[in-house]
């Protein structure tokens, strides 16, 4: 299917006065904030086929189709965003956002504070899915959206789905919550702690004021290790197994020769061009600190109790770094509040990353889930 | 039960002459090779109660009993061996020694060159699992010992087991391979890599030429990241769930927050004390060249048709390094080969760790198993 062509980004600034600044859970406020989004396909005179898709930790707001005529990849889910994809553009207006505390467009610890007229880094104040949440809300009334079809989110941009459907329960129809988890478990704390040290133990960090000199050794190392826990076990032994690279016998010394060593390092070095180092230990501490139900003590089926809309929950069953059984407490507290619910466990082994890489299984099943709610508002009897 | 009390190690060197030296894998060779390794109990006067154990990644020789009145803590396996232990010290010889390439006693990077009268560090030869075998071949000649009752090792020293049984088959009795794996996984080898780039990036690694700056914020990243694998997701739930140290609330900064971040942190600094980041280095790239059946192209029923041993496999549920899996394609390929196999999965939420960690029900296994194998040799008859 054809993509969705040359597309370009917006960015909606707000809180330049400091009474409509952004509060965050910390206590601190944000302001000015600019939010980095793009839009697909058109908004309809009911405004009721708006959907708001949120990007995963190293995503930003481009989606889908390209910014240039020699660009060279397209947006991130480009596979599911456009005419006649899943997410049809000749039927819905898409849109999708770059979080706050992002390095794509969004402010973030590497915007400039008007305080100090230099770059916020670490005095950038710690925020939460939350807080980036209650950003995506401020763009929505700029598009003058007066509730979403769809939101929808894998991995982190699953977390920020499920927070919407609590925080704003009447401004969302359903929701989508793709490979995600309604709270971060130790062992992916523990992960993410080992990242953000090796990025804050680079000299080159210098904590948090680097210009020239970037801590690309500690960024490359956080990346490799994230990306182990993106994919699987089988992924890794069906994709490398002990292949060696280049090379007929082992070279006896530490250079690379598994050519899951190559894979890895060439994923660390690529990531440093693309992302931000304080960003990297921003929206790590954000998801660390996500508990959907933390001020329920807990209490998820109390926590769901306030929402109104209707979930598609869809994890992977190789997934370990948020797996099913993540996934199946989300729809057993959904159920429990008679929340209408769908869920489907994807038979794949790809790991976690499969939310990016089955899009047969999963475009189908969203085509599918997104008809359906869009029907049922329209009062479309089907057959 | 008592501990075998104050013990005392040894230390053996061999290859003083060049032609007595240790022909390595790699081409190379190592001369002299000094092993640093501790005994308990008496070998009996048909020298057949002799039991070689063999310690994991960061183990020493130090198994049972203390060095002083005044040391705290005992070996590393102390309530598996000792008088009325499973490794019963009145009925069995024990040995074990450090592996080369370690950093307790037997030769490794840290060692001096006698070449250049300096450490080796990175010139020191490139080690794997059947070299750290020969060494121990080596011992047994040297404590004269005409063959292992049984030769027993978790993790890293199950591997070593294996290559025992493939390598001198005469030599063997019977093996115990505990949590272990017959080639190590692509997702091994990946942790493997970012742990010692971790390292090798620190800048006091300095290309592993450190004297009083050691490198010891890699190698406590890499031991962190190391950590995390040797437990399992259900253990770290358990152990700490998302429970915050010392705080009622988020201190919403990058400081330790959570129990499991001090908890690693806290590994991270003990690791840096008593371990070397060079000996890591070579240690870990040992362990990515394990692949036992590398030479019959991964034929493992070929690997094991030389064989004479009989064999006890022990893996854990909830091993997610060394997965219960692996454990299976080698008893799978024993069995193909006709020899004698108990195989055991431990039911245990541990992870990896449970190897060192449910002693009771390891225990027992060991102690059943031996008396087998010890009545088999002696022709007692069991009822």
């Amino acid at each position: 299917m054809s993509s969705i062509g040359i597309v370009k980004y917006h960015d909606f600034t707000f809180g330049q006065i400091k009474d409509d600044a952004l509060l965050l859970d910390c206590g601190k406020t944000l302001s000015p904030v600019t939010i980095r989004y793009e839009t697909y396909g058109t908004l309809n005179k009911n405004k009721n086929n708006a959907i708001l898709i949120i990007h995963a930790l190293s995503g930003n707001a481009h989606v889908a189709g390209y910014h240039s005529e020699t660009d060279k990849k397209p947006g991130w889910w480009d596979d599911m965003v456009g005419p006649g994809k899943p997410f049809d553009t000749d039927k819905y207006f898409i849109v999708c956002s770059n979080c706050i505390g992002g390095c794509s467009g969004s402010t973030g610890p590497r915007s400039i504070n008007p305080e100090t007229c230099k770059k916020y880094n670490l005095s950038f104040p710690i925020i939460t899915m939350a807080d980036m949440v209650r950003a995506q809300y401020h763009l929505m009334e700029h598009l003058q959206i007066p509730k979403w079809l769809n939101i929808v989110g894998g991995s982190m941009g699953g977390m920020q789905a499920l927070q919407w459907a609590i925080d704003y329960p009447d401004k969302v129809e359903s929701i989508s919550a793709i490979a995600t988890t309604c709270s971060l478990s130790p062992q992916a704390i523990a992960f993410d702690w080992v990242g953000r040290e090796a990025i804050m133990k680079d000299p080159n960090w210098n904590n948090g004021e680097y210009e020239e000199k970037i801590p690309e050794k500690g960024l490359a190392i956080a990346r490799m290790l994230a990306h182990i826990t993106y994919l699987s076990d089988e992924s890794m032994n069906n994709k490398f197994g002990r292949k060696l690279k280049e090379l007929c016998d082992y070279s006896y010394d530490f250079s690379r020769n598994f050519e899951v060593e190559s894979y890895l390092d060439y994923q660390g070095q690529r990531f440093v061009e693309r992302f931000d180092a304080n960003c990297y230990l921003y929206i790590t501490r954000a998801m660390d600190y996500f508990d959907l139900a933390a001020k329920q003590k807990g209490d998820l089926v109390k926590c769901f109790s306030v929402t109104k809309a209707s979930f598609l929950v869809v994890s992977f069953s190789s997934d370990w770094l948020f797996p099913p059984q993540k996934s199946k407490e989300i729809v057993k507290a959904l159920r429990a509040n008679n929340s209408d619910v769908v869920y489907c466990n994807i038979d794949s082994n790809y790991g976690h990353d499969a939310f990016l890489l089955e899009s047969k299984a999963l475009g189908s099943l969203i085509c599918d889930y997104l008809k359906s709610v869009y029907d049922r508002i329209n009062n479309v009897q089907r057959i």
